[in-house]
């Protein structure tokens, strides 16, 4: 007998994420780039501290009984209030923003469609929407965000659904500019395709005025996905989708044949975390830090790396996204860094299309000062090998 | 544009449960005898209110990090334990035992495969899934278990899977004789079909010695599926698959790419609690109140109810399964029984194959004494009404 001889075909796509394989081979004494995970000196737990007891005092069994797949109305309020023009209806809870990928690849993919995404684009929007055998489609996203007339030739072929990450997106840290916002939406709008607006770090900027969402251009056209994992924690898997209305009952329910709800428990707990916490000074804390350590890396960067390699200053986000000469492969030189105790994720992970060898992502979060002028250096001293055997 | 028009094949398979109809018209000042849910006063609150603290202050940011996929190591293997002959790497944490069910399906089912369930079953087991468009075979199912014949005539089709509640299954509350555990994994071997077994219920035993799980019987042929729900409290949405190597390595990336993992915060706090309550003594007071309570419903449906409805009396669980003579349609009956302010699920959405619209499940965890006896007169009297008006 085996179980596995009779998976579906669906199982061929369940596959692990390529970076896992990166992730997999780092020691805790590695100098972290490599994991997109927030500081976690960051995470409020004194607030944890104090409003865990008060959840259980003010809502008693409440906190731990069965709940409604929406999710809890007060938290689905204060949501709303941050996704304009969305109201507490529009809003669903779900088990951080991945699961937003999942359900609306759950309710909108046959197998074959096509979806369009970015080049490059979150390595788990790709693994999750595989497992529901699309047709991906890489649309080049320079430093202003999608390239519009390959965008344009990307939409003519009617996908059934646009993934885009607007704000400070994982991997390249682009923050996509207002006009190339509204573009893309007249462009969805046009060949009437769905997007699917992925935003865990829409509130991680460090400079300049926000932008609108695309949510908030198109809010009939936008599946938009939201977390509370890089302003508040990921470990209590909390997020959220806002859709319209011809589309939440559908994910809602998909939600609820999934796994019925999320934690009522979690809920009321952020709830009250983040209604009793000053958030926008715990932000504005978050930005400050992340500012500083992206700071940082830019000028080891500066200081360390040779003129070869190419990378943008992001205005926010988690990421620095780097570019060795066309022929250089970051994946091979990776186990050269590993075994100099240095990790960062070889950017091949982020393309769809089999692209981005020469390309790598450096996260700024996790690592102290000093270790990212230490590991900078190192990464400019082999890259400073390996360009002079190409060159 | 609709985002609708555009929605996968799969989403017209993707349908509330019936029963949530049902919920749906319950008022709060109704005798709830539907909603499948614990008694909230024996969520352990104090534990709760006692272990939050100590988890941030053991475990700090670690409690709200990004963490792995198949689980706090240590809440796994004291699942583990539960689960004989499971190990620690049998186990991957998930969001309650409904993800089991999903994520089953997810890596199992092709559309048109056949899955066999009893008649009745778990409702959102077929809610579940029939999301990947599976044909149901529903089998027979008396009060021992699955009826031999018709079981080995639903395996000697091949079905891709087949579902089970060995332990007083919602709904009918039958808990499998250990011969019909016995045969049943005889002929799943012999057919080479895997089994899902589903156990919410399997700590609520009232009375007589604990059976073998299936997973103990066959292993290698079962994947398991268990939650804290019923044995501390729902809210937090942690439930276990316990599978073997072949399968679940793939249910786990499964996982993966549907959520990313179950929220390291939620399962830290239930170790906590597990670990430090007397567990056992917990359980009994549990099993302890809810046989009370059976035993109240079934005294007042003696003296109530009227000789032509048929039931059981379940060894544990949280249900009484009710049949109507034949004809008699439960569903309609609800209507009046609604206007009485007394609320039940109609039999008809526990079965795939449409049949059991004479019967009905009664819970009885929620409900004090006096609204049993009350709700179960009222019942009394609609159901001679009818039964006069049939004969």
């Amino acid at each position: 007998m085996s179980i596995s001889d009779k998976f579906s075909r669906r199982a061929s796509f369940i596959q692990p994420a390529e970076i896992r394989r990166v992730v997999a081979q780092i020691k805790p004494d590695f100098i972290p780039f490599a994991a997109g995970k927030p500081a976690p000196h960051l995470f409020p737990l004194e607030a944890f501290y104090e409003q865990t007891g008060r959840v259980i005092e003010t809502y008693g069994g409440d906190a731990l009984q069965y709940s409604a797949t929406a999710g809890f109305e007060p938290l689905r309020a204060w949501i709303a209030k941050r996704v304009p023009p969305a109201v507490a209806d529009d809003v669903c809870i779900v088990c951080g923003s991945q699961q937003v990928i999942d359900l609306v690849g759950k309710v909108m993919l046959d197998p074959g469609d096509k979806v369009a995404v970015s080049a490059p684009t979150y390595t788990a929007s790709i693994t999750s929407l595989r497992v529901y055998e699309p047709e991906f489609i890489s649309v080049p996203y320079d430093n202003e965000g999608f390239v519009p007339q390959a965008l344009e030739d990307a939409l003519r072929q009617r996908p059934k659904l646009l993934y885009a990450i607007p704000n400070f997106m994982n991997p390249s840290g682009v923050c996509m500019t207002l006009e190339r916002r509204r573009q893309l939406v007249e462009l969805a709008r046009r060949y009437d395709v769905p997007i699917l607006e992925d935003d865990p770090y829409g509130e991680l900027r460090f400079e300049d005025e926000p932008l609108p969402n695309l949510f908030e251009l198109a809010p009939e056209q936008v599946i938009y996905g939201g977390t509370f994992s890089k302003i508040i924690a990921p470990g209590l898997r909390v997020g959220w989708i806002v859709a319209p209305a011809d589309a939440l009952p559908k994910l809602t329910v998909a939600k609820q044949t999934t796994d019925l709800q999320t934690g009522i428990y979690q809920q009321t707990l952020l709830y009250e975390i983040v209604n009793r916490m000053d958030m926008e000074e715990h932000i504005q804390r978050v930005r400050t830090y992340y500012q500083r350590q992206r700071d940082v890396m830019l000028e080891a960067m500066d200081a360390y790396f040779p003129p070869g390699i190419k990378y943008e200053r992001p205005a926010g986000g988690m990421f620095i996204w780097c570019e060795l000469p066309q022929g250089a492969d970051a994946g091979e030189l990776l186990q050269e860094a590993l075994a100099r105790k240095v990790a960062y994720i070889p950017g091949a992970a982020f393309f769809a299309n089999g692209a981005g060898q020469n390309t790598f992502r450096l996260s700024f979060t996790l690592a102290s000062e000093e270790q990212i002028r230490s590991g900078i250096q190192i990464l400019g001293e082999l890259f400073s090998n390996f360009d002079s055997i190409s060159s």
